[in-house]
């Protein structure tokens, strides 16, 4: 019997410091290896964007041969959804930021679900009105990532229903009580909606195949908790007649209180930074936040800092550095000792604020047809 | 410890003989007196349907409210469902003729689900083509039965799901997996789908008061057997701010075959009578027909046979004798002998093939119509 692991990862629950190697033999995924990179270099013409080349997306299930597909002139699709249980936070963006990648640069088509019903049902404590609300409130600002309305298609589940039921029916029968017990750890007390709901996360991905009457490859990333979930997805693909969907899944990344994973959840909104936050709250988290620092600055410029443990250093590795040159500058000069965590910290703020300023920007020009890429309609009636 | 009952009554499952009192007080729901029918004998100007004076319906919840409530001004609707497996049979008419005899006499709109999501969830063996196909053929057939275009509404799950989910979204988050395991001995192995079903099959009883935004009363005719699933719908109901719907139970029917109820699953399709069933094969299956007769003429002559257990005489109490005049004499010179089981049956014949043509050419008319009772459209987004 092999021990017990010091970790656990699901989708509803991680807790644990994760060895990730360990989990992706647990889960049995492939490794996102260099080869695998290389070749999606080439094929987005001489780019990787640091999600990539900076190791946050480690594991796959299936990107060869989605890959072999596209190269034979069968492109793929991206995938990824939202539940809009508040504001979005700069994690959420790792998702949409590797989606809004392959939209651009290999001209994929992009289908957003938000989970409006989802989120009703699985948090007491929100209104309808509340999910409605900031289901399109999280829209703008994934929309604003870089999407083109022509190649973008969402999922609004309450709005979208009539286009998505018909494929939904289909997957439900397919799917029992038992295998979303295992997969999510629903009891008794869970309701309907959540049981079902499964059925609805898993429509999008076959949703392009059933309306063109032939197999659209489908590529997910998501975190690497959310392996489960989809791999019941796959599970049920064939039966259906529909390909399974290939996955690439990214580590989970730390908060700005530095425990483990981000998790905003209870009292602990100053551990992300959300996209709604004032300037003023964002510099007060990005202040607090926890670093790799030393005790003193004299000991700091002698020893050096540890950006592995640090949250400020993860901002900037996930998103906020994006050239090389400078990434591989605030590392060295941070383990060097050079770079002190206040003068590194006020950096981060202007970057992020100019962040900010240019999204929210982005997101006025979003609402004016946001609405248009809302599907509305089934493609056909069974 | 009460003794174990000798019968079993459940919305999936009906055996032994059933004690129809004994079942009212296990059930806990009230008996249709005579002060009740007489009341409602007076509200529709003097009349009352076979299925009311022969004892069919013989219970409720609530039905006085229901009517004090129509007195004071404040009419209800009638709200009644089919699950499309197949062609409906005369059984099925006991609960859309009293719909009918509601709607024409006493004026209120008729609110019908036709379930063709649940019957593929429920049923293995039928393919989503045929569930769709029976939903509108069972359509046209309920329709015919005389109901007023402009006064009946028609919930076509996998059509009117977007005139539907918002207000299930919210029915669903008040109905746990134990509650549907509780009312439909649901297991591991049910598949999601029909654990969301009960939410739907919810929503016609809720949707009047919801899309109006007052308190619209519901008056639900159904099996007795079929109790249970609409108390949880009675359970939900003020939780969300809707009056409980009324419930009125009919007893269940033996079927031609005479065990016990009706029941034409597996090679039992010579239990009933389906509305498509051409002349000569309603007349095959009169005349193979359970009757309360003798071994011999002489013998029934001399006796006299038994109407209570004759499926032929059930026929004449629930649908083919309306008038009251006719019901007694065949009851009567049954009784005494007078009338043999040959010429009963020739004449049912006659009568089962009168109203046949009758409701082929009603139902012809009804397609000119049926699409246009289909609610597709929500009365509000949220």
């Amino acid at each position: 019997m092999p021990a017990p692991e010091e970790f656990v990862v699901t989708p509803y629950e991680v807790k644990g410091k994760i060895d990730y190697d360990r989990l992706r033999e647990l889960f049995g995924t492939q490794g996102l290896t260099p080869e695998l990179l290389a070749r999606l270099h080439r094929l987005a013409g001489g780019e990787l964007p640091p999600l990539l080349t900076r190791g946050i997306y480690y594991s796959h299930r299936d990107l060869g041969p989605l890959l072999d597909a596209y190269e034979n002139g069968r492109p793929f699709f991206v995938y990824s959804g939202r539940g809009p249980s508040g504001p979005l936070h700069t994690s959420h963006l790792i998702q949409f930021d590797i989606c809004a990648w392959f939209h651009r640069r290999l001209g994929v088509p992009m289908y957003i679900q938000i989970t409006d019903d989802e989120k009703f049902w699985a948090r007491s404590g929100l209104t309808r009105e509340e999910t409605a609300r900031w289901g399109l409130e999280n829209l703008y600002d994934i929309l604003a990532l870089g999407f083109d309305p022509k190649r973008t298609h969402v999922f609004f589940d309450s709005r979208s229903i009539a286009a998505m039921y018909p494929l939904a029916i289909r997957v439900a029968r397919k799917i029992t009580f038992s295998n979303v017990k295992a997969v999510f750890g629903f009891e008794g007390s869970t309701n309907i909606g959540l049981v079902f709901y499964t059925a609805l996360q898993s429509v999008p991905a076959f949703w392009p195949s059933w309306a063109e009457g032939r197999a659209v490859p489908c590529l997910i990333p998501c975190g690497i908790d959310q392996d489960p979930h989809f791999r019941l997805t796959r599970d049920i693909a064939e039966g259906l007649g529909y390909p399974k969907p290939a996955l690439l899944h990214s580590k989970m990344v730390m908060g700005l209180l530095g425990e483990g994973v981000m998790s905003t959840t209870g009292n602990r909104a100053d551990d992300a930074l959300f996209l709604n936050d004032p300037p003023k709250v964002v510099e007060r988290k990005i202040r607090a936040a926890f670093t790799g620092g030393r005790a003193t600055v004299e000991e700091q410029r002698r020893l050096g800092a540890t950006p592995e443990v640090c949250s400020v250093w993860t901002l900037w590795r996930t998103r906020f550095a994006p050239a090389e040159a400078e990434f591989e500058e605030i590392t060295r000069t941070c383990r060097s000792g050079e770079l002190l965590c206040g003068d590194c910290k006020a950096r981060l703020i202007e970057r992020v604020h100019g962040f900010y300023a240019q999204h929210a920007e982005a997101r006025e020009k979003v609402k004016d047809w946001a609405e248009s890429t809302i599907v509305t309609v089934a493609p056909k009636p069974l």
